[in-house]
């Protein structure tokens, strides 16, 4: 492939470092890809790929040099980097000679459109990229519509999140609120049951009723779901905790909340 | 309090630092906690504290003082140690001045006390530390009574483990077998219903029977469990994928393998 060759200094490549230290705002939801894997998760999800930075050199497999083929491709545009380059840019250890900027799709309250019968994750507060990017791992298992995010406290475009969710945050559908109000707003002119999973109730989860359209909520992973939910008649829900913890980790818990929702409502 | 100072060159914590480094046997199954919180798990489940050192100049909370006296109280030894020295035994960045050298707890097939009605989990080659850790975690939340493990590649005091089981490894049983014919063997002899977890099968674990003791394989995170279970006539059970992604994180399909164990088993 003949590319053109930038280093450093050259203003695509700030920009990936800039990208990748998060300091500045990022409305058009970009994230840094590197290595095979992810890259396999950009092609397959058919996802805008704004520039792509390739080196060979640092290639470490066929299937590496097939997949950065197939890049150049679909990428606005393409560039080559040295190791040096890469390694500036790149915060795994070995991407396998491959780096992009992608784009994640974006959603909104508008135009999204639910199923009649829906499984929508309300995320209040969520806070590790790693919880996050599993609850959309697991979304997309069980097949749940939706993401809702209010109160984010970590971005869908980190790599943590893009990681832990298996590529899947390219597919899995998010929007966003800026309040509880407006997130029980949206959830009640869409008909939704809502649950509030709550570790200080006794309604278990195997015993609660799941709407045609069922909404869970999630909260923080110490301080549980913001107040302003309990201004609203809201059921909550709860897992047994029969040990000596008293919380399981938040991934976990939502996981067993959508699965057994994915069950209740019919498709598992 | 009046401690013992010693340095870097006492072989106390030298012997720290092998821990943390993980390059010499360790039968005794000792592990190094740091930290408030992990000491708060240290004394909750009355482990067993074989050394204590304590940086008071690196102590930023009252609570962290009071739980240095009550460790000194509980610990085979006590020391203090300067801040230099805690930089270098401790892994993190603000460890509260507080690290131990503690020994998880030890037991064998033959000690193990088993209900009529018992959950086992049998972790067949899992390799990521934080995906251990979390099953624990998850274990205490459904009263599991068992994890036994087989094929192990992560190791139980690794501080990850610890971690992301939130103490839970403390307290949870666990028994580790060599060999898939051993444990084959020893689930026989103990009356186990066993479940095969495996993406391939169709048999959803909705409709799976759960015997009064029940024991739920699960494999690696890459190439699921050792191909050794197939000469067994145990019933593969699945987790419904009906999204893009093939499989869940190992941690998410356990607990929900596990959450409907136990419900199905009563007890939730």
């Amino acid at each position: 492939m003949d590319l053109q060759q930038i280093g450093a200094s050259h203003p695509r490549i700030k920009r990936v470092v800039d990208l990748q230290r998060n300091t500045k705002p990022n409305p058009e939801k970009l994230f840094v890809a590197e290595g095979l894997w992810a890259h396999n998760a950009l092609l397959e999800a058919d996802t805008r790929i704004e520039a792509f930075f390739w080196c060979p050199e640092a290639s470490y497999s066929n299937e590496a040099k097939v997949r950065a083929a197939q890049i150049v491709e679909r990428a606005e545009r393409s560039y080559r980097i040295s190791e040096k380059t890469l390694a500036r840019i790149a915060e795994r250890e070995k991407p396998d000679g491959l780096v992009s900027v992608a784009q994640l799709p974006r959603w909104t309250p508008d135009t999204i459109e639910l199923p009649e019968s829906a499984l929508v994750l309300v995320a209040d507060g969520i806070e590790i990229p790693g919880n996050l990017g599993t609850l959309v791992r697991t979304m997309d298992g069980c097949a749940a519509d939706l993401l809702v995010l209010v109160n984010r406290r970590t971005r869908l475009t980190h790599p943590k999140v893009f990681r832990a969710s298996h590529g899947m945050v390219l597919t899995v559908p998010t929007i966003e609120f800026e309040s509880v109000a407006e997130v029980a707003g949206w959830l009640s002119r869409n008909d939704f049951t809502v649950l509030l999973t709550d570790a200080n109730t006794h309604q278990s989860y195997r015993s609660a009723t799941y709407g045609r359209r069922t909404a869970i909520v999630l909260g923080n992973e110490r301080y549980g779901f913001s107040k302003e939910w309990r201004d609203y008649p809201y059921s909550p829900i709860t897992l047994p905790m029969l040990g000596r913890a008293d919380s399981l980790n938040v991934s976990i818990a939502g996981a067993i909340f959508m699965y057994e929702a994915r069950a209740r409502m019919g498709g598992s």
